[in-house]
């Protein structure tokens, strides 16, 4: 490995290469994931600053058939860009490469290196007076690479599509330590095969992408956002059909929040005020981005809001009067899952069904629950507008956390899991597989996709160098 | 091959085998391509009637080593899904699998045959008050399973997407005769590699379609359409940034098409009535879709054209009134391939490049030809929405068409593609590959790219059974 470490300095620089061999360094930020479920030890942490080198670094690594780990912020939520605990694997972590490389707005694109992060890539587009839709939790840390990696979703996807679909093209570096040059603002490209969309969501396994270009919007005039209460899932999804007809492409933002979520925030954050939440089942969200004026998009949600109203979909709303009371809205949202987490230890998922069948799925499976663990508490909301949950599950009040997760982790997964699959939905709707759901994955997962899932591995990745455990095992 | 004979009449019934042994029959529907440019010869056109005699089909012509040439409605414009002159092919139709299998409004989908033709599917969305937004000049006779093997495009790019941007699930009978069961209609699912993504646009060469799960979308309370005159290519582009601020995601059609372009559709069909083009190099097409009203989208479409009056971006312009002349503007722009036919023979592309970049490719592109061929035509019209252009090349005035075809094609493609390479685009925008331009794509794609995709042919058609000789030669 010696000979190994010594061609990697070679080639990014003695500064780039960072081992356990100095005893000063402290490798912990890339060897912890995100959520701190492991903790693995590398062999060194590589960070080429440059395309070439990180082929160099590939073809290095592929000739000692030492295995790589590619890194963005870290910052899944899936034990995905970890290395294992063996010591043998290369991290390779994208950091160094955070160009912004063009902005055509009369093209309405930018293009970027991979280590660019997320609120960076916003902030530049937001300069040239236009938009990058993509918008979640961790996007002061993560970067865009691990966006198209994972192929995040977030808060924006019920107009603007996962990170796939802002992707227009790639620089990707094979597992070969090959560089396919695949950037371009193309809209409408149908030369063959879609090596775009099969890189992404591959979360390393197949290739690093090294840089992209993405979509750009003109930027809304005016945002408002509106706190409803529903009286049930099925008037949710009745509303999400007015907001669709009455907003058009309008509608930016619809999230669900049932009421034990939102009595949890109320309890660990009762500075956030939650409105609404007392004598409603459910609470949602709504976000209209508007391409005229603020005045237009407050009289469209009115008039959603009233025939909502009439038709006894909602029994109340607010809409905010300024942006800081549309901040602070959307605030109460992302503070969910912060509140759950001072309420104790949970079990998380992150599933979808279609959308018209969210209801009947929750119903089905809250009752099941309920009935195998007496006195659960469920932890339900997400983005209703994508049939996207954050299905969790908290301990019976009182219970003891770590002895709830040891004794029902594996139970409650089964149980949610076969639901989401009788209701012919996805148990990872945008965190995506990483090492932690690679096990569940074949239990779900229609046997000839896996098959050709492996197949696709195999034959790009042969070695099974590129980020080994995650997503397939060959 | 009798024995094969034998076993497909078992598998799809005898009225469902056609081959030339029957004197009475004629295959000519099937072995010609659309814009008759290769007339094959099958072996047999087979046409199941279910996924399973799908998957039976081709495993029993797997099993005798016989190539299958899917195809839909066979409208494709590259020689995409007509067998070769061998005689030793099997045409696998999918005309007999038309089913619309679920229409879930609450989720906005639809689950359908690969047969199904596209206007039929858009009826289909109308009847239920909603939108399917693919929209080409084949939709009488194309099938949604062709649409989605060659992601076809069409007018409603700008604001919807391909093919493959509309289309959540699939269900694929693989080269292996196993069935692919992922329909379903997820709008996040972060499950692994996008499968769906690659067996989209890959012209039936990785697999065999059979059904699909679509979005739609809520149907626009109305739609208008404007013609304009802009003074230049950059006033055109420049006008397109102007609509997408105006009317952001309202803006749902942008097509331009060069003076000679309307000038051959004045000629020859005098009753269209060609409006605004003699002082004009250019003219635009734009449409707005709202979901609000007519008036409001007329409204925002005259402070559109308003401002693009003061920037001097346009000279003029005209809104339809009602349906009738906003459908006679389109008509206009459809007419110009027959117009175009009528002058005589000429040689036509599907190219793109970014919108940024389109004044200056043509420019230079134009330069170029009228350089190499003295008083030759240029028929430049297209989505410049999408910055794809059917940069088409007409014979000087008076020349022989099809010696000039015979003379120039292979330069004029050469000229036309080179260009395009420079300026970093695509040699098929929207219409795919096929065998017609199989042996050019080598020479304008990156060639890791191309070994990507072979790597990827040979992983999943290991022995070269479907579609050879489309897409990617071995």
């Amino acid at each position: 490995m010696n000979a190994l470490l010594t061609q990697l300095r070679a080639l990014v620089g003695d500064a780039h290469v960072l081992t356990h061999d100095d005893p000063a360094t402290d490798l912990s930020a890339w060897e912890q994931d995100w959520r701190k479920r492991a903790h693995g030890r590398a062999l060194a942490v590589v960070r080429p600053g440059s395309t070439d080198e990180v082929a160099g670094v590939v073809k290095a690594c592929v000739a000692a058939r030492v295995s790589i780990v590619p890194q963005g912020g870290n910052t899944g939520m899936v034990v995905g860009s970890v290395p294992d605990d063996t010591g043998t694997q290369v991290v390779l972590s994208l950091s160094r490469m955070k160009a912004v490389r063009e902005l055509d707005a009369a093209n309405l694109t930018i293009t970027v290196e991979a280590g660019c992060v997320l609120q960076e890539l916003q902030e530049t587009a937001e300069r040239a007076e236009l938009l990058f839709p993509l918008s979640l939790a961790a996007e002061g840390s993560c970067t865009i690479g691990g966006n198209l990696a994972t192929n995040a979703g977030g808060t924006q996807v019920v107009r603007y599509g996962n990170t796939r679909d802002l992707c227009l093209g790639l620089e990707v570096v094979t597992a070969q330590g090959q560089i396919w040059h695949g950037l371009g603002g193309l809209r409408k490209d149908n030369t063959g095969y879609d090596l775009r969309n099969l890189f992404v969501g591959s979360e390393g396994t197949l290739g690093i992408i090294t840089a992209a270009t993405l979509k750009l919007y003109p930027r809304p005039a005016a945002r408002l956002t509106a706190w409803t209460a529903v009286p049930s899932l099925d008037a949710a999804v009745e509303l999400l059909g007015l907001a669709h007809q009455h907003l058009g492409a309008g509608l930016t933002g619809f999230e669900v929040m049932g009421q034990f979520a939102l009595s949890l925030v109320n309890k660990h954050f009762s500075q956030l005020r939650v409105p609404l939440w007392r004598d409603t089942p459910y609470c949602v969200l709504l976000e209209n981005s508007d391409s005229e004026s603020e005045a237009h998009a407050r009289a469209q949600f009115e008039r959603l809001l009233e025939t909502a109203l009439e038709r006894e979909v909602l029994n109340d709303a607010v809409v905010a009067e300024n942006l800081a009371q549309a901040q602070q809205l959307w605030h109460i949202r992302e503070s969910i899952p912060l509140a759950q987490a001072e309420e104790g230890l949970n079990i998380k998922h992150d599933i979808s069904v279609p959308v018209s069948r969210i209801p009947a799925f929750c119903h089905e499976t809250d009752a099941l629950l309920q009935r195998e663990i007496p006195g659960v508490r469920l932890v339900n909301f997400g983005h209703l507008g994508d049939g996207n949950l954050h299905y969790n599950v908290q301990a019976p009040e009182g219970t003891d956390g770590p002895l709830f997760l040891k004794s029902y982790e594996e139970k409650v997964n089964s149980l949610v899991f076969d639901a989401v699959k009788r209701y012919h939905g996805s148990i990872s709707a945008e965190h995506g597989i990483g090492s932690l759901k690679v096990g569940k994955l074949p239990l779900y997962k229609d046997p000839v996709a896996m098959a050709l899932m492996r197949q696709i591995k195999l034959s790009l990745d042969p070695l099974n160098l590129l980020n080994p455990g995650r997503v397939i095992e060959p």
